[in-house]
Protein backbone atom coordinates (compact mmCIF):
# COMPACT_ATOMS: atom_id res chain seq x y z
CA UNK A 1 0.00 0.00 0.00
CA UNK A 2 0.65 3.35 -0.71
CA UNK A 3 2.37 5.82 2.37
CA UNK A 4 1.65 9.77 1.59
CA UNK A 5 4.27 11.84 3.07
CA UNK A 6 1.86 14.36 4.32
CA UNK A 7 3.11 17.81 5.44
CA UNK A 8 1.74 20.76 7.33
CA UNK A 9 -1.77 22.29 6.64
CA UNK A 10 -3.91 25.39 7.39
CA UNK A 11 -6.72 24.62 10.08
CA UNK A 12 -8.71 27.12 8.41
CA UNK A 13 -8.44 24.93 4.99
CA UNK A 14 -9.16 21.54 6.73
CA UNK A 15 -13.35 22.05 5.64
CA UNK A 16 -12.10 21.32 1.76
CA UNK A 17 -11.47 17.67 2.84
CA UNK A 18 -13.82 17.08 5.26
CA UNK A 19 -17.24 18.56 4.46
CA UNK A 20 -17.65 16.94 1.47
CA UNK A 21 -18.60 13.90 3.59
CA UNK A 22 -15.95 11.21 3.49
CA UNK A 23 -15.37 7.78 5.54
CA UNK A 24 -12.73 8.42 7.74
CA UNK A 25 -10.80 5.98 9.79
CA UNK A 26 -10.40 7.62 13.54
CA UNK A 27 -7.31 6.12 15.60
CA UNK A 28 -6.74 6.64 19.51
CA UNK A 29 -4.19 5.29 22.02
CA UNK A 30 -4.83 4.30 25.60
CA UNK A 31 -3.22 2.27 28.12
CA UNK A 32 -0.56 0.96 25.65
CA UNK A 33 -2.47 0.13 22.95
CA UNK A 34 -3.75 1.10 19.59
CA UNK A 35 -7.26 1.02 17.71
CA UNK A 36 -8.85 1.99 14.43
CA UNK A 37 -12.91 2.58 13.50
CA UNK A 38 -14.05 3.66 10.34
CA UNK A 39 -16.95 6.65 11.47
CA UNK A 40 -18.93 8.05 8.29
CA UNK A 41 -21.14 10.20 11.05
CA UNK A 42 -19.24 13.11 11.64
CA UNK A 43 -19.56 17.27 10.26
CA UNK A 44 -17.12 20.15 10.07
CA UNK A 45 -18.40 22.99 13.62
CA UNK A 46 -16.27 26.05 13.10
CA UNK A 47 -12.83 26.99 10.67
CA UNK A 48 -11.35 28.67 13.85
CA UNK A 49 -10.94 26.99 16.42
CA UNK A 50 -11.42 24.48 13.65
CA UNK A 51 -14.34 22.25 15.59
CA UNK A 52 -15.19 19.03 14.31
CA UNK A 53 -18.18 17.28 15.26
CA UNK A 54 -18.88 13.34 15.47
CA UNK A 55 -20.90 10.58 16.57
CA UNK A 56 -19.26 7.74 18.21
CA UNK A 57 -21.87 4.78 19.77
CA UNK A 58 -20.73 3.59 22.82
CA UNK A 59 -20.81 0.05 21.84
CA UNK A 60 -17.32 1.00 19.83
CA UNK A 61 -14.05 -0.04 21.88
CA UNK A 62 -12.95 3.43 20.13
CA UNK A 63 -15.57 5.57 22.38
CA UNK A 64 -13.88 4.05 25.53
CA UNK A 65 -10.46 4.74 24.03
CA UNK A 66 -11.68 8.56 22.98
CA UNK A 67 -12.87 9.38 26.00
CA UNK A 68 -10.05 8.40 28.25
CA UNK A 69 -7.02 9.48 26.17
CA UNK A 70 -9.56 12.47 25.48
CA UNK A 71 -7.77 12.50 22.06
CA UNK A 72 -8.20 11.10 18.57
CA UNK A 73 -6.86 11.35 15.13
CA UNK A 74 -9.14 11.28 11.91
CA UNK A 75 -7.49 9.90 9.15
CA UNK A 76 -8.68 10.42 5.60
CA UNK A 77 -8.57 7.38 3.16
CA UNK A 78 -8.55 7.09 -0.56
CA UNK A 79 -11.00 5.18 -2.26
CA UNK A 80 -8.17 2.52 -3.09
CA UNK A 81 -8.33 1.56 0.74
CA UNK A 82 -11.92 0.08 0.44
CA UNK A 83 -10.85 -3.55 1.99
CA UNK A 84 -8.82 -1.79 5.20
CA UNK A 85 -12.36 0.47 5.33
CA UNK A 86 -14.59 -2.19 5.76
CA UNK A 87 -12.16 -4.46 7.22
CA UNK A 88 -11.62 -2.37 10.24
CA UNK A 89 -15.35 -1.50 10.32
CA UNK A 90 -16.39 -5.17 10.57
CA UNK A 91 -13.74 -6.37 13.80
CA UNK A 92 -13.51 -5.09 17.37
CA UNK A 93 -10.61 -3.48 18.41
CA UNK A 94 -11.54 -5.43 21.91
CA UNK A 95 -9.37 -8.47 20.12
CA UNK A 96 -7.74 -7.32 17.36
CA UNK A 97 -4.56 -4.98 16.77
CA UNK A 98 -6.11 -3.51 13.35
CA UNK A 99 -2.58 -1.85 12.54
CA UNK A 100 -1.25 -5.05 12.22
CA UNK A 101 -4.33 -7.02 10.78
CA UNK A 102 -4.49 -4.85 7.77
CA UNK A 103 -0.99 -3.70 7.41
CA UNK A 104 -1.33 -0.25 7.94
CA UNK A 105 1.65 1.73 9.46
CA UNK A 106 1.06 4.12 12.81
CA UNK A 107 3.41 7.37 12.53
CA UNK A 108 4.02 8.98 15.57
CA UNK A 109 1.65 12.25 15.70
CA UNK A 110 2.90 15.51 16.41
CA UNK A 111 1.22 16.40 19.83
CA UNK A 112 -1.51 13.15 20.20
CA UNK A 113 -1.02 9.87 21.79
CA UNK A 114 -2.86 8.51 18.62
CA UNK A 115 -0.98 7.60 15.72
CA UNK A 116 -1.34 9.09 11.85
CA UNK A 117 -2.01 6.56 9.56
CA UNK A 118 1.03 6.56 7.01
CA UNK A 119 -1.31 5.13 4.33
CA UNK A 120 -3.94 8.06 4.39
CA UNK A 121 -4.15 10.89 2.66
CA UNK A 122 -4.66 13.32 5.30
CA UNK A 123 -4.68 13.42 9.05
CA UNK A 124 -6.11 15.01 11.60
CA UNK A 125 -4.71 15.37 15.20
CA UNK A 126 -8.07 16.01 17.55
CA UNK A 127 -8.09 16.97 21.24
CA UNK A 128 -11.42 16.70 22.83
CA UNK A 129 -13.38 19.71 23.45
CA UNK A 130 -16.73 18.55 24.80
CA UNK A 131 -17.41 14.88 24.80
CA UNK A 132 -21.28 14.11 24.97
CA UNK A 133 -22.78 17.74 24.80
CA UNK A 134 -25.90 16.00 25.46
CA UNK A 135 -25.91 12.54 27.67
CA UNK A 136 -28.59 11.46 25.30
CA UNK A 137 -26.73 11.20 21.97
CA UNK A 138 -22.99 9.61 22.17
CA UNK A 139 -21.68 13.50 20.28
CA UNK A 140 -18.07 14.28 20.59
CA UNK A 141 -16.73 17.41 19.68
CA UNK A 142 -13.44 18.09 18.67
CA UNK A 143 -10.56 20.81 18.12
CA UNK A 144 -8.25 20.03 15.30
CA UNK A 145 -4.81 20.82 16.63
CA UNK A 146 -2.67 19.98 13.72
CA UNK A 147 -3.50 18.91 10.35
CA UNK A 148 -0.79 16.72 8.02
CA UNK A 149 -2.40 16.46 4.35
CA UNK A 150 -0.23 15.38 1.14
CA UNK A 151 0.35 17.88 -1.44
CA UNK A 152 -0.73 14.92 -4.51
CA UNK A 153 -3.55 14.64 -5.85
CA UNK A 154 -4.66 18.29 -5.17
CA UNK A 155 -7.62 16.42 -4.37
CA UNK A 156 -8.43 13.14 -3.24
CA UNK A 157 -10.62 10.27 -4.18
CA UNK A 158 -12.65 9.16 -1.44
CA UNK A 159 -15.48 7.02 -0.24
CA UNK A 160 -18.64 8.22 1.11
CA UNK A 161 -20.94 5.24 2.62
CA UNK A 162 -24.68 4.66 1.58
CA UNK A 163 -24.41 1.93 4.17
CA UNK A 164 -25.78 -1.72 3.55
CA UNK A 165 -22.21 -1.92 1.52
CA UNK A 166 -22.98 0.53 -1.05
CA UNK A 167 -20.11 3.58 -1.49
CA UNK A 168 -20.46 6.57 -3.83
CA UNK A 169 -17.07 7.12 -4.50
CA UNK A 170 -15.86 11.29 -5.08
CA UNK A 171 -16.93 12.41 -8.46
CA UNK A 172 -15.75 15.28 -10.56
CA UNK A 173 -14.80 18.76 -9.30
CA UNK A 174 -15.87 22.16 -10.24
CA UNK A 175 -15.16 25.50 -9.10
CA UNK A 176 -17.60 28.36 -9.58
CA UNK A 177 -15.26 30.88 -8.00
CA UNK A 178 -15.08 33.26 -11.06
CA UNK A 179 -18.81 32.94 -11.87
CA UNK A 180 -19.75 34.06 -8.19
CA UNK A 181 -17.32 35.74 -6.59
CA UNK A 182 -19.16 36.93 -3.84
CA UNK A 183 -19.83 33.59 -2.85
CA UNK A 184 -20.35 32.57 0.88
CA UNK A 185 -17.06 31.26 2.03
CA UNK B 1 -36.82 23.37 -13.09
CA UNK B 2 -37.73 19.76 -13.47
CA UNK B 3 -39.95 18.83 -10.11
CA UNK B 4 -39.37 15.54 -8.27
CA UNK B 5 -42.70 13.47 -7.63
CA UNK B 6 -41.96 12.49 -4.07
CA UNK B 7 -43.13 8.85 -2.33
CA UNK B 8 -43.05 7.75 0.99
CA UNK B 9 -39.83 6.16 2.28
CA UNK B 10 -38.33 4.62 5.17
CA UNK B 11 -37.12 6.48 7.92
CA UNK B 12 -34.51 3.94 8.52
CA UNK B 13 -32.82 3.88 4.90
CA UNK B 14 -32.51 7.83 4.67
CA UNK B 15 -29.17 7.81 5.72
CA UNK B 16 -28.26 6.36 2.06
CA UNK B 17 -29.06 9.68 1.03
CA UNK B 18 -27.64 12.07 3.87
CA UNK B 19 -24.50 10.15 5.11
CA UNK B 20 -22.25 10.79 1.90
CA UNK B 21 -22.22 14.38 3.04
CA UNK B 22 -24.07 16.18 0.57
CA UNK B 23 -25.32 19.99 0.08
CA UNK B 24 -28.93 20.31 1.68
CA UNK B 25 -31.60 23.21 1.04
CA UNK B 26 -33.01 23.78 5.06
CA UNK B 27 -36.70 25.10 4.69
CA UNK B 28 -38.20 26.73 7.54
CA UNK B 29 -41.49 28.81 8.54
CA UNK B 30 -42.69 31.41 11.20
CA UNK B 31 -45.20 33.81 11.74
CA UNK B 32 -46.43 33.34 7.82
CA UNK B 33 -42.59 33.72 6.25
CA UNK B 34 -40.66 31.13 4.67
CA UNK B 35 -37.33 31.05 4.24
CA UNK B 36 -34.55 28.78 3.03
CA UNK B 37 -30.73 28.32 3.50
CA UNK B 38 -28.33 26.39 2.13
CA UNK B 39 -26.20 23.90 4.23
CA UNK B 40 -23.37 21.83 4.18
CA UNK B 41 -22.20 21.12 8.31
CA UNK B 42 -24.54 18.08 9.13
CA UNK B 43 -24.47 14.40 10.17
CA UNK B 44 -26.42 11.70 10.95
CA UNK B 45 -26.94 10.60 14.48
CA UNK B 46 -29.11 7.52 14.34
CA UNK B 47 -31.41 5.10 12.46
CA UNK B 48 -34.21 4.49 14.88
CA UNK B 49 -35.45 7.04 15.95
CA UNK B 50 -33.96 9.10 12.62
CA UNK B 51 -31.84 12.02 14.36
CA UNK B 52 -29.94 14.31 12.01
CA UNK B 53 -27.75 16.56 13.55
CA UNK B 54 -26.32 20.10 12.19
CA UNK B 55 -24.72 23.10 12.83
CA UNK B 56 -26.75 26.21 12.36
CA UNK B 57 -24.40 29.65 12.94
CA UNK B 58 -26.78 32.20 14.99
CA UNK B 59 -25.68 34.77 11.74
CA UNK B 60 -28.13 32.65 9.85
CA UNK B 61 -32.27 34.26 9.92
CA UNK B 62 -32.87 30.52 9.49
CA UNK B 63 -31.38 30.00 13.25
CA UNK B 64 -34.48 32.14 14.65
CA UNK B 65 -36.80 30.60 12.78
CA UNK B 66 -36.15 27.09 13.17
CA UNK B 67 -35.55 27.85 17.09
CA UNK B 68 -38.73 29.23 17.39
CA UNK B 69 -40.91 26.91 15.21
CA UNK B 70 -39.23 23.94 16.54
CA UNK B 71 -39.39 22.38 13.28
CA UNK B 72 -37.59 22.41 9.79
CA UNK B 73 -37.32 20.50 6.02
CA UNK B 74 -34.27 19.56 5.10
CA UNK B 75 -34.63 19.18 0.97
CA UNK B 76 -32.15 16.94 -0.94
CA UNK B 77 -30.84 19.18 -4.28
CA UNK B 78 -29.42 17.77 -7.32
CA UNK B 79 -26.48 19.18 -8.95
CA UNK B 80 -28.39 20.77 -11.68
CA UNK B 81 -29.34 23.19 -8.72
CA UNK B 82 -26.07 24.64 -8.43
CA UNK B 83 -27.38 27.55 -9.16
CA UNK B 84 -29.88 27.97 -6.76
CA UNK B 85 -28.06 26.16 -4.17
CA UNK B 86 -25.00 29.33 -4.50
CA UNK B 87 -27.63 31.84 -4.97
CA UNK B 88 -29.77 30.30 -1.51
CA UNK B 89 -26.20 30.91 0.38
CA UNK B 90 -25.74 34.27 -0.92
CA UNK B 91 -28.84 36.23 0.42
CA UNK B 92 -30.58 36.30 3.47
CA UNK B 93 -33.84 35.28 4.39
CA UNK B 94 -34.57 38.88 6.23
CA UNK B 95 -35.18 40.99 3.19
CA UNK B 96 -35.42 38.10 0.18
CA UNK B 97 -38.32 35.59 -0.10
CA UNK B 98 -36.37 32.60 -1.55
CA UNK B 99 -38.84 30.48 -3.32
CA UNK B 100 -39.62 33.59 -5.35
CA UNK B 101 -36.51 34.83 -6.05
CA UNK B 102 -34.93 31.46 -6.71
CA UNK B 103 -38.33 30.18 -8.61
CA UNK B 104 -38.68 26.85 -6.74
CA UNK B 105 -42.29 26.01 -5.24
CA UNK B 106 -43.30 25.37 -2.12
CA UNK B 107 -45.63 22.45 -1.32
CA UNK B 108 -47.49 21.51 2.02
CA UNK B 109 -45.57 19.06 4.32
CA UNK B 110 -47.30 16.81 5.67
CA UNK B 111 -46.99 17.70 9.58
CA UNK B 112 -44.82 20.57 9.52
CA UNK B 113 -45.05 24.07 8.63
CA UNK B 114 -42.22 24.36 6.93
CA UNK B 115 -42.43 23.57 2.91
CA UNK B 116 -41.12 21.10 1.02
CA UNK B 117 -39.25 22.09 -2.28
CA UNK B 118 -40.81 20.71 -4.81
CA UNK B 119 -37.43 20.71 -7.39
CA UNK B 120 -35.82 19.00 -4.53
CA UNK B 121 -35.18 14.92 -5.10
CA UNK B 122 -35.80 14.11 -1.50
CA UNK B 123 -37.44 16.04 1.47
CA UNK B 124 -37.32 15.13 5.50
CA UNK B 125 -39.69 16.54 7.84
CA UNK B 126 -37.82 17.49 10.95
CA UNK B 127 -38.65 18.01 14.78
CA UNK B 128 -36.38 19.84 17.00
CA UNK B 129 -35.22 17.06 19.36
CA UNK B 130 -32.30 19.11 21.33
CA UNK B 131 -31.52 22.96 20.36
CA UNK B 132 -27.95 23.43 21.60
CA UNK B 133 -26.83 20.65 23.42
CA UNK B 134 -23.92 22.54 24.09
CA UNK B 135 -24.54 26.18 24.65
CA UNK B 136 -20.99 26.83 22.96
CA UNK B 137 -22.24 25.73 20.19
CA UNK B 138 -25.13 26.11 17.53
CA UNK B 139 -25.69 22.50 17.68
CA UNK B 140 -29.50 21.20 16.52
CA UNK B 141 -30.26 17.26 17.23
CA UNK B 142 -33.12 16.55 14.65
CA UNK B 143 -35.57 13.62 14.43
CA UNK B 144 -36.56 13.41 11.10
CA UNK B 145 -40.45 12.46 11.57
CA UNK B 146 -40.97 11.56 7.63
CA UNK B 147 -39.68 11.47 4.52
CA UNK B 148 -40.69 11.94 1.21
CA UNK B 149 -38.08 10.44 -1.97
CA UNK B 150 -38.37 10.35 -5.48
CA UNK B 151 -38.20 6.75 -7.10
CA UNK B 152 -36.11 7.66 -10.03
CA UNK B 153 -33.12 7.92 -10.48
CA UNK B 154 -32.45 5.47 -7.81
CA UNK B 155 -29.15 7.72 -6.60
CA UNK B 156 -29.30 11.50 -7.55
CA UNK B 157 -26.40 13.59 -8.49
CA UNK B 158 -25.62 15.17 -5.66
CA UNK B 159 -23.45 18.41 -4.63
CA UNK B 160 -20.55 18.14 -1.85
CA UNK B 161 -19.27 21.51 -0.94
CA UNK B 162 -15.51 22.33 -0.28
CA UNK B 163 -15.45 25.67 0.67
CA UNK B 164 -14.61 28.89 -1.74
CA UNK B 165 -16.74 27.90 -4.51
CA UNK B 166 -15.40 24.30 -5.12
CA UNK B 167 -17.98 21.43 -5.33
CA UNK B 168 -17.42 18.27 -5.72
CA UNK B 169 -20.57 16.26 -7.23
CA UNK B 170 -21.13 12.73 -6.35
CA UNK B 171 -19.34 10.12 -8.79
CA UNK B 172 -19.53 6.18 -9.37
CA UNK B 173 -21.60 3.59 -6.92
CA UNK B 174 -19.76 0.58 -5.78
CA UNK B 175 -21.85 -2.38 -3.63
CA UNK B 176 -19.80 -4.51 -1.80
CA UNK B 177 -22.41 -6.44 -0.56
CA UNK B 178 -22.14 -9.60 -1.80
CA UNK B 179 -17.94 -9.58 -1.29
CA UNK B 180 -18.62 -8.81 2.17
CA UNK B 181 -21.74 -9.88 3.60
CA UNK B 182 -21.01 -9.55 7.51
CA UNK B 183 -20.34 -6.26 6.48
CA UNK B 184 -22.10 -3.97 9.77
CA UNK B 185 -24.99 -1.91 8.91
Amino acid sequence: MKKYRKEHFDLADIRRLLEPGPVVLVSSAWNGKTNIMTMGWHMMIGFSPAWFGCYIDESNHSHDMVVRSKECVINLPTADLLEQVIGIGNCSGVDTDKFALFGLTPEKAHDNTAPLIAECYASFECRLADASPNPNHSLFVWEVVRAHVARSPRLPKTLHYRGDGEYMISGREISTRQRFPNQTR
